[in-house]
């Protein structure tokens, strides 16, 4: 089946609405603070087999996004359609996390405490959030007396070396990637069923990553 | 009484306009960063004998509630109607409040500061909020010179002994349950006998709590 | 000359004007955080000889003010017309800056950051802002090269009582109630000649306090 | 050729869609509290020979500006048209930049982190921003692995005197003043080729400065 078939067999009604979904997103992680500068990218899998991501065009400030910003990929990452916008340089973490995670839709946000809790816990490779009730809002989880652990990756503009880590990570069913992880001064990945799932687990991680750097000061 | 009867007694006017006041309390709770990831709890008492509560149906993102997002409880914690969407697990603390501190409205939130401060002083059991023009906010406090205890509950799944606790704390007049309480590393319940009175208590509260987290590092 | 007479001569243009903008004024405060959990209170001078002051009803959440949620009052504090909502137990503060400081329009704040610096500083009676760019946003101030002192009053109920004093020190020129002052764990007064300018004292001096407050931190 | 006619070059469609943008971004720096209290200058440059930029006037609140409240300026700051508002006292800085860094849109800030990162590093006249994903918002930067020299002037009244300062450093390539440049305990120069670009680099840079104070305290 060539691109241009595939790109066919997505209705227009799905991009479209996931188009709109994340154009919300986009205003809601940017009022947050979590998307300033033109950075983060967000996706939905609009088709697992063959892999179809509708991606945030790269460069597009997000607080004002429109259902024109959006790039469709498939299983390597490349623009299914001709003349298609450029694509997030991160595309392939999107393409891993659809295909190894089975993730529905992908939150990626720059944070500022996400970028502190990075660093200060970087050498050590993962942060462990424990014991809060906002953990329940990610999914699966049941009770608040547990602990989740949130890898920190090293960054790098290697991404497609990055993607075949997180890949190894995710066969494997490392739990320090169930839920989320977070990239060395860079930022937090989180995915969920659902793109508003994905919200919930974005806006529950950054709370948690608050409550985690404020700690460390008292 | 069957529930179907009283449920018919609830007139649709007030249901309606306790749900518009909620989906309002909402969108404020989220933009003020209480209420993320779809966490908290709202509620309006429309009937005290038999009691009825509109509580806020579980699992939806605070920012965009519509006056469908509800459910219509009795004093069990049980939905009064059929195919009634799922409530809270917390369910119960709104019925104790409702019936044992004679609550009209209840507002739960989760706050960063809030789930520090509950932390920090969670072996004491409370949190004092002491000299502050803010306390003036809550109901039937006429100066500033007062002092105002904020029991802190550990956290816990068993909500019904949770409420069996609160309840035999209320009923005995307990000062440090009388504007609201902290569950651990979870969050703040207040209440008033109106919802625009409960929310000014949950901005007060918060208010101070952010007050008290900031001075512990000064 | 009676009160009914002297309320018949503001025009309900200006004060309609007037109402209008002390409603922009509680959404700008609000949705900055120094005007929660209906606190706080504002006010417009709409005559000089005989003393009027337009002042907020109190109890009124300020995110939301209507322009009917506003007292006529003289220079007794006391409402011109009957039936008139009840205005702030501030009042007489307003009247005295009216009065002896020659404000057009008075904007009172409650602020997480001026709670704190009042209770920091409360000790020694003022806080000094030196050297700030931000300072020049004060009616005046032509450099940054210079210090601002803003007294702090202890907080009391008694306001007959600071009303007195502060008019004393407002008549002996005292240099530390010239831009403003802080009330002890209560927050600030501001004013100036039209309300534009008292909204950029309000914004200068709460972003001050805040650079304060996290340099003691550092 | 005299003012009259340069500014009859300028056509109004580009004068507009310039003074369109510059109110959006008054609107959102004022919204992330960077422009507070009628603080803050922004500009477009509309020609480049004859140097023509659009500048704010001074002392408008920066949440409500309107397209009549800017002012064309040539290359000497003067205002082109008769009649014009007064421009910031600042605006030779713009004039320096437009002409000397090639800047197509220039946006100054006053932002809290920016005050207290100036006035920490001030004695060395430099903060750098190290390691850090977000520098990539800057223009040509292609990895996170690099340190940004942010210049740090002492605040000065003579504006002139700085915009001679900064002139020289812009002609001698000073890597320091490449991307913005920090006036002490004032706030944020930084430019672009076009507002768009512009408005990414603020939020970029203020991010960091948020980052670096906050990690301060850890």
């Amino acid at each position: 089946m060539d691109s241009a078939t595939a790109a066919a067999e997505i209705s227009p009604a799905a991009r479209l609405a996931a188009a709109e979904g994340l154009v919300a997103i986009g205003a809601q992680m940017h009022a947050a603070g979590w998307s300033r500068a033109t950075s983060s990218n967000y996706s939905v899998r609009l088709s697992a087999d063959p892999l179809r991501l509708l991606v945030t065009a790269s460069g597009k400030h997000k607080d004002r996004l429109t259902t024109d910003d959006f790039v469709l990929i498939d299983e390597s990452g490349g623009a299914v359609e001709p003349d298609a916008l450029k694509s997030s340089a991160e595309t392939m973490l999107h393409v891993v996390l659809a295909r190894d995670a089975g993730a529905g839709a992908i939150v990626h946000t720059h944070s500022v405490w996400g970028t502190l809790l990075s660093d200060i816990h970087g050498p050590e490779g993962v942060v462990t959030l424990a014991g809060y009730e906002m953990l329940k809002a990610l999914p699966g989880i049941k009770t608040h007396d547990t602990a989740v652990d949130i890898a920190i990756f090293p960054n790098t503009q290697d991404i497609d070396a990055l993607a075949a880590e997180l890949s190894d990570r995710l066969k494997a069913g490392d739990d320090a990637v169930r839920y989320g992880f977070l990239i060395n001064k860079h930022g937090l990945y989180t995915w969920a069923d659902q793109l508003d799932s994905a919200r919930a687990c974005v806006e529950a991680l950054e709370f948690l990553f608050e409550c985690e750097g404020r700690r460390l000061k008292l």
